[in-house]
């Protein structure tokens, strides 16, 4: 059986494309500038489309450039710091970083295999699922499923608020009468799904920088928040001297 | 001026494939196994090699896949848990994960411009540069620099050791003098550079997760780490249920 054959070069063509297009970006363009197309890109620089696509892929992870659906590539502006660790921990809608996350809805669910490990769910047992935006200056930054298991909120009744953005605060209330013991964070690198790509204003399949939150009380894990961040524009803060949504040099 | 036009499908083809391809890797292959190469696989699933490509990049952001060297596309293990937060607060080379990072050499250099900033340095300034790599079972998960004003180090001789790993060595002892005043750290997605990929045994270009760590003391800051990350095998750790490096659940 073959193999997926590799380059073995060690500096491809693009990546040496790739700084030149850089140093283009930075005399050339201003922020939020529309590149002229592929074609004419590619003529100028006298490199094949497929060179020229790759080295501008490597740019959009460098958040250099973004992708807009209808728009085109664009000149990035810095990526914004967002600050996601919690050193004082509080539970999801609560602390200082609460208004910037919206709560959208919250149904029920049998989560994805990965979150009923960490909640120690059987395979069909449905949790409740609160969704939620986070914004900053009118721009989505996150999409989160953040799921609860119906033991951590005993006292919800499900004729309090049957959907929607009110059903959300409900069950997110109900869920602050316990006492948080702790919480722990994971960040990796993913590819945005068709319905979180839509909600951040991106291609399905863009990459993503995913943030798993596991929030302890009751000497188990009460609580897993899935948050999804564009990678294009994010940098994620953790740490005690920051705070809130802030910018970040470089 | 043109724009770069941009499928508007919602949906586009290879994400269909990625998941019909995602459920093959989990019933037909095994861990570590080599994948059929792109010719024959784009012929058992009836799509274009382009097609079969953008597939195969979006299941290597997700981590399932990994593209190696020489080898090819094989089947990834799941990603390993590396804990990077530290809610105690240590100087690099101290603390419990001091044994997974590696000190290689120090030199001096101007450091690039978004590290000068935080570092409040002229744009001329040289500063120290230790190189360290982070190990866990004999495979290198991250390649870092540190960057150091000689201000931080002032009991620092030249002499001491003039390079390698004892130079890198020296150089983190006496900034362990200072006392430190806190830290806070940011993520973020970047491509390998190619002096990191070839450390990482990755592909130049490769997604990587940047994390800048910044170290206080002596009421500003006196050293920022940029360590590199492999995307494909780490996730990150941030908390304090975690340490070391650990194995978390898919």
């Amino acid at each position: 059986m073959g193999t997926t054959q590799l380059e073995s070069v060690p500096e491809p063509k693009y990546w040496h494309l790739k700084t030149v297009l850089s140093d283009a970006l930075d005399s050339e363009f201003a922020v939020g500038e529309i590149l002229p197309n592929e074609r004419e890109l590619a003529a100028r620089f006298g490199v094949a489309r497929a060179t020229l696509r790759q080295a501008l892929e490597q740019l959009e992870l460098e958040g250099r450039l973004q992708r807009r659906r209808g728009v085109g590539t664009t000149v990035a502006p810095p990526r914004v710091g967002v600050s996601v660790g919690d050193p004082g921990h509080s539970w999801p809608g609560t602390g200082d970083a609460a208004d910037a996350w919206q709560p959208v809805d919250s149904h029920q669910a049998v989560p994805p295999a990965a979150v009923a490990r960490l909640l120690d769910a059987g395979p069909d047992e449905e949790t409740h699922v609160v969704r939620r935006t986070r914004m900053s200056h009118g721009q989505p930054l996150a999409a989160e499923l953040l799921y609860i298991p119906a033991g951590s909120v005993p006292g919800l009744s499900a004729i309090d608020a049957p959907g929607g953005p009110a059903r959300a605060r409900t069950v997110l209330r109900e869920l602050c009468r316990l006492e948080l013991e702790g919480q722990d964070q994971a960040v990796e690198l993913g590819s945005a799904r068709a319905d979180d790509a839509k909600e951040l204003d991106r291609l399905p399949g863009s990459p993503v920088l995913i943030v798993t939150t596991r929030y302890y009380a009751q000497g188990r894990t009460a609580a897993v928040a899935v948050a999804t961040y564009r990678a294009d524009t994010c940098r994620l803060t953790f740490g005690d001297t920051g705070g809130g949504v802030q910018l970040l040099a470089g």
